[in-house]
């Protein structure tokens, strides 16, 4: 979350071990033009997580119906999340914790409804969530920690969208060069801060071009910072 | 493990919680000019790889016994590391099952014996251990992730010592600034191929001046070349 923006990223790796993989997206976008863009990143088992996402789209079908067409705020719409997934929870739970399974799908919603500034919020396999802030703007799910550093280095609120958005892509490829369980397409989308509309939003596929030479020249650039950092006085 | 020679960095915090956080070197060098240089370092429960240690050092200590002294080779060494592990399980296990806890030291070992060409092992904590590769050639043991991104884009079997020495620090560095249980001090011994002793040792105290101003100039190095990294064509 930036002064000037939004930016959304997410993997469409699922598995069920490594010798079962499949491409999922976890992008959903729920947007109304000029009045309000909200993006929902999930991760965690996919059969909560689609259940979640299904419901929430049926409810926005229904204009009597509290959803996330009609949620006043971001605050609101989290809690209609939260709400879905509780609900997704009280119907599967019983059935998966004979098996010493648990509902843990977890989601990071973020966006703009008119009226508002633009917010951001990680929710827990739970339900509660938290929302990001001047002091960690930013929020991740899933397989965290070999992309976080790279975050930590780079990404201030004054970011501009730009940098964030190459920033995120290398912390992707940072992550998928460690960890299996995360894998292309990669979903990328960048929402301006007040334009109540999606008008940047790419899937980078397996040996996408601008990708690889992205991950190229980090990695050459990196190795250029090392070559030029003092060197030990033993 | 470099074509010159050997990097090993350890930190000292060990933890039970949060609350509860403690110094401890986890570094133990044995060594005899221009015959042996064994490097420890060490991971998990601080009783276990104490104790470990202490085995060792007492197994040192008698000259008719198999010990690190006297093993042939690098192999033998691990493997007499592996031993002591066992004996000190078997003392202890069953009183930690007893509080559902288990034995969970476990150990990087590397060094070079003369006689043989410098190697490189991790060890875990049920004693069995793997030995690094022409394709893989480093370890990690403890907190990994965090600092794996940087060492997978820098090191290869050909970087210079000087240039892996600097890329261990910050991950070190990258690491610390993620996860409260990786702490300063950090402990560094570069080992030259062939010389059959540690010349280079070092210690960096909590705001070490180098280690500070290697951390800021990678900060900004990076920035720089995410400054430099090709624009999304949208």
């Amino acid at each position: 979350m930036l002064d000037t923006g939004l930016v959304f990223a997410s993997d469409s790796r699922t598995h069920a071990g490594v010798d079962n993989i499949a491409k999922f997206c976890k992008m959903t976008v729920f947007s109304q033009t000029d009045q309000r863009v909200i993006v929902l990143l999930s991760s965690g088992n996919l059969a909560g997580t689609q259940a979640v996402i299904s419901v929430l789209k049926q409810r926005n079908a229904k204009p009597g119906v509290a959803n996330l067409s009609n949620a006043e705020s971001m605050f609101d719409a989290v809690t209609l999340v939260s709400d879905a997934m509780r609900d997704v929870d009280r119907r599967d739970g019983h059935y998966l914790q004979a098996s010493d399974l648990h509902f843990n799908a977890s989601f990071i919603m973020g966006g703009q409804i008119a009226g508002e500034v633009p917010r951001l919020f990680r929710i827990y396999a739970q339900g509660n969530f938290i929302e990001a802030s001047l002091e960690t703007p930013y929020l991740q799910t899933g397989e965290t920690k070999y992309g976080k550093p790279i975050m930590d280095r780079v990404i201030t609120r004054s970011t501009s969208l730009n940098d964030a958005a190459k920033c995120v892509l290398v912390s992707f490829d940072s992550t998928m060069c460690s960890n299996l369980s995360v894998g292309m397409p990669i979903d990328l989308l960048v929402y301006q801060r007040d334009s109540l509309q999606v008008r940047m939003c790419r899937r980078f596929e397996e040996r996408d071009e601008y990708f690889m030479a992205l991950g190229k020249q980090w990695t050459e650039g990196t190795r250029q910072v090392f070559r030029h950092l003092p060197d030990l006085d033993w």
